[in-house]
């Protein structure tokens, strides 16, 4: 896209200063304590107002992946309150930390319900692996949200670790979060994500979601790629990264349901998707499935834009208690 | 931005496909009108599912500009059973066609009223005149919605008469619009040129209202660099392309109102805005204005979209009848 996130830009200075003097009004304290130092201490790179609420996005030096990286969170008035639920949303290749919270319009219905949302990048960048920046579905921006067993990839490519451990920590200490309410979801690699991140750490994560999952990358083309150097070449060790094959060995992990909405004119629901072997799966393991399939729609943020509203609402209500 | 828009993007032929593919379904008719060539005649870029409607890309011939031009639409589900008012939106400095559309979130509002959303590009662009493409506040990105006087800009930077001649036409002819029914609203630089081309050609347009315009650029560094190269060095003849200084010697020229918004945290309000000047002009002109100023909020997106549905709402009632 040719247009500007911020149109008219501010010089970058003028565009700290703002983001300074925005944090020193309505979320100044947590803002604050993200500066002020330690391990988990934020950098606030730019600050909006949204909603009601505050719009930002930060860098930090991340212990997981040993590389600076950034993420974005919208923040709801409630959170002036008490800490609120927490939704990670994450997004797919090629995307960043940026790309979610500008194109889904999340931040309406999570204002209204008093959802904090975290989107975080969707890879180490910068890492200096050879090849890293080859490929637009593999390497940066394909982290596929694991962490790399195989060489070079396993010294900086813990996407797992980052967002169930460090990510996930921040959100509920350093930012107003309650780390005993948090939901995820995603779209695409980032519905994968989700669906497989919610399976290993179901103590962690209390509802689940996706739009367009890569539902079983054991069997598409962009999930051996990616696992085949990730994870090592044997399909046998993919299966705990898989979100179709940990469904199959599972009984009923969230019975409360999983949503997932998938347009029928996705160029990718063929080859790379596979919403069906989840489903079957889901099935086998008697967990609820709502999927919904929806003539007419692609696989783009348009399409996700018009449903977000009801992934919010699933969310919010299996995360209110 | 470094996420991409549809991500992950299909390679293009595949694009072209899907759009040609959508094109014969729910909106096919209009579509393959614009497709059979004559003067009006419409190249389809992109399309996708969006709130029950159609988000559509195009290209075209611009007889105005001289030039290829670009614009995108969202065409609302109620036009399968008629022609349906139109809100022009016009984006601000450095902003494309696709800017409006991708992260206001308006499509939501305008299905369920049923608008016709159209978004022009915000400039000409390679019309290789020396010097276009140096600045993000001039040339490329910066017509600012008027025809210049001065050469050589005059050859191609047309915005005014590519916008109320030529889109207009096409938005009533080749596409499903109302031309009795036509609003306009735009940002920042978008919004100087609702707020100029409606009082320019009220017969046109039934409703106006801005986010954050620049709202007296004879008084601005923005307007007085734009406007120097042109319309000429003398101020006096930028009077008709000054929304305050037109609203001055008017009386009541919009009895319905003018919405707008502006952010208190809007770090360019100060030197580039100059909304209480337009307030003065309405006042002395008896024109009603609701310009509401909201603390907490700058001049990006995030500012927009949660305030869009307002403005909406504003023009669906006004264009209703």
């Amino acid at each position: 896209m040719a247009g500007d996130p911020q149109e008219p830009q501010a010089p970058q200075s003028q565009q700290s200063q703002q983001g300074q003097q925005g944090q020193q009004g309505q979320q100044g304290q947590q803002g604050q304590q993200g500066q002020q130092g330690g391990a988990d201490a934020l950098e606030l790179l730019g600050e909006h107002g949204c909603f009601a609420g505050r719009q930002r996005f930060y860098r930090h030096a991340s212990a997981a992946i040993g590389l600076p990286m950034r993420f974005s969170v919208f923040i709801p008035a409630q959170a002036e309150k008490g800490r609120v639920p927490v939704l990670f949303c994450l997004a797919g290749l090629t995307c960043t930390e940026e790309t979610f919270m500008v194109k889904a319009n999340a931040q309406r219905y999570a204002a209204e319900h008093g959802l904090m949302l975290v989107a975080p990048d969707t890879s180490p960048r910068g890492a200096g692996i050879p090849g890293e920046d080859d490929d637009w579905d593999f390497g940066t921006g394909a982290g596929f949200y694991l962490d790399a067993v195989c060489e070079p990839w396993s010294r900086a490519y813990r996407m797992e670790s980052y967002i169930c451990d460090e990510l996930l920590r921040i959100a509920a200490t350093v930012l107003p979060g309650d780390a005993g309410r948090v939901g995820i979801c995603g779209h695409s690699m980032g519905g994968h994500g989700a669906l497989v991140l919610a399976q290993r750490h179901p103590g962690l994560f209390r509802s689940v979601s996706a739009f367009a999952p890569i539902a079983a990358p054991s069997l598409c083309p962009w999930g051996r790629k990616a696992f085949g150097a990730y994870l090592g070449p044997d399909p046998q060790d993919w299966a705990g990264h898989d979100a179709s094959r940990l469904m199959e060995r599972a009984h009923c992990p969230f019975p409360e349901g999983i949503l997932i909405d998938q347009g029928l004119d996705d160029g990718f629901l063929a080859e790379q998707l596979h919403p069906e072997a989840f489903e079957a799966a889901c099935a086998r393991a008697a967990q609820p499935l709502t999927l919904r399939r929806h003539a007419g729609y692609d696989h783009g943020y348009y399409f996700i834009t018009t449903f977000i509203r009801d992934h919010i609402a699933f969310h919010a209500e299996r995360l209110r208690a």
